[in-house]
């Protein structure tokens, strides 16, 4: 890798091709026309393809890159296939019997658009399509696809997204600890961090010394950006942020238990355990990656 | 094959077998005690454990037999992430949202038990441990583990489970032809059967010539269950059936479509193409089973 890519402005500029390399492979793999269901091809292309950050395949890249020198294909469908998934829990989280949200990524949440019925199929669609994408990842090996198959599996469902998600909607037990929310918040946002980073890493062909440090990287990094949405969400508004906010208003968040300026400084903490994790010899594209997203958190309310 | 296991009793003992190998298998898998949340550990094994003929994982094992020579624990695996996805389609087809049913293997329907959000997340949660259950399958290599998990890709989501779905629920033409009949059915149902077959084949390592049988017999004993099926719902009441019966009266069916007894010969006739797929030098496992399942098939209304 040349240094200049990693000047403020070659770094921004990948940042940028990394995204629009995101959009044009989502878009591709997202059903249009074709053998699929019209009504259920155009719902999934409203939750996949609406404007969104892309934070998960944009660091499977970089950690494709971070730990093999190379951005690969492979690389590029499992981050679109976590996308995929992330775009499921997301429409899923904003059904009735869930938070019964209105708005998501600036538009109706999907169910209001196209009924809960189609909602629910389209989140299961794309679910299992983020597995068919992932199985057929190219220029990867069975050996590695598999090893992504399995990523995912620990992602979504007991002990992953439909875990924490139970937890949040029926623990009647209040949560008074920061490390009980932690771990209900890596449940619900950090294990898809993990993954995109260990993913990216599994397709550059890391070798497992790599995988533990993308884990260690992840996993804080989730911590960070699991606060840094809290922050968002006393601090917004909805016109501002795409989604309802305030709707942690009767949640227990990090920020609610020790307040915005504890919580900033918490968030700090996370980002540079991240950080520590990578034995980079200067900055590379992770904590290159890390600094730029912390960078634009809102100031404490 | 010792012939003696195709006699009548040792078949009927084989099957026995078979069935319960399963369900202590299933019950193995689906999560219980442990780090999984109490609340939807026990609504999946509510869904996955309720009394149920097992039709799926069966045929994987009799399939392993008939085209490998032995139903071994990779088979086992993998029927049993069929029997979960097939659970868990039946929870989402239960939902408010869709059929809204109140009766399912002779329980409550799993969202009048739980609540509409437990159902939806250990629909979810079932779905994705299917995936996880095959990546793991023992005893088989990645490439096994790998095509088996393409084949569930097939199954459940845009040209699958999900497909069918959204097509019976929202498709305002009427069906009028039988063919039309038969693409929805055998995304809701044929699938899962080819699936079953397919997947007993490549577990056993069969060649590829032989999975193209594996595929043309599911699939037409797909088709000829689903008659059996429909005949079962316009002839039967909830207490026999174990779930809401009669609901198929304002969808077309096989049976709405040309009459009970015109659909039983649609029925024989499929069957017949199904076992025709096999060159069996004698009665084989599939066979055998086949005839056994259609045997119990109710007189016409």
């Amino acid at each position: 890798m040349a240094a200049a890519a990693y000047s403020d402005e070659g770094f921004h500029g990948r940042l940028a091709a990394h995204r629009h390399a995101v959009e044009a492979r989502l878009a591709q793999l997202t059903p249009g026309d074709g053998p699929v269901p019209a009504l259920l091809a155009e719902a999934a292309r409203y939750a996949v393809l609406a404007p969104a950050k892309r934070l998960r395949p944009v660091l499977t890249l970089l950690a494709a890159e971070q730990f093999g020198g190379e951005a690969s294909a492979g690389a590029l469908d499992f981050g679109c296939a976590l996308e995929m998934v992330h775009a499921a829990s997301l429409v899923l989280d904003d059904l009735p019997c869930m938070d019964d949200a209105r708005l998501r990524r600036g538009q109706p949440a999907l169910h209001r658009r196209y009924g809960e019925d189609v909602a629910v199929l389209a989140a299961i669609s794309l679910l299992n399509e983020a597995y068919a994408v992932t199985a057929r990842a190219p220029g990867l090996d069975a050996e590695q696809r598999l090893a992504l198959v399995e990523r995912l599996g620990a992602v979504i469902g007991f002990r992953g997204l439909a875990a924490g998600q139970i937890s949040d909607l029926r623990d009647r037990s209040p949560l008074t600890s920061q490390a009980a929310l932690h771990d209900l918040n890596h449940q619900k946002t950090g294990l898809l961090f993990v993954a995109a980073v260990e993913g990216g890493a599994i397709a550059a062909g890391a070798p497992p010394a790599a995988l533990g440090v993308a884990q260690g990287f992840g996993r804080k990094l989730g911590e960070a950006f699991q606060i840094l949405d809290d922050l968002i969400d006393v601090s917004s508004t909805s016109e501002v942020a795409g989604k309802d906010v305030g709707q942690d208003g009767g949640k227990t968040t990090v920020v609610s238990l020790i307040g915005p300026e504890a919580a900033r400084i918490e968030m700090r903490r996370r980002l540079d355990a991240a950080i520590a994790h990578l034995d980079d010899a200067g900055p590379g594209p992770l904590s290159r990656f890390a600094e730029a997203l912390f960078g634009a958190a809102p100031a404490a309310a």
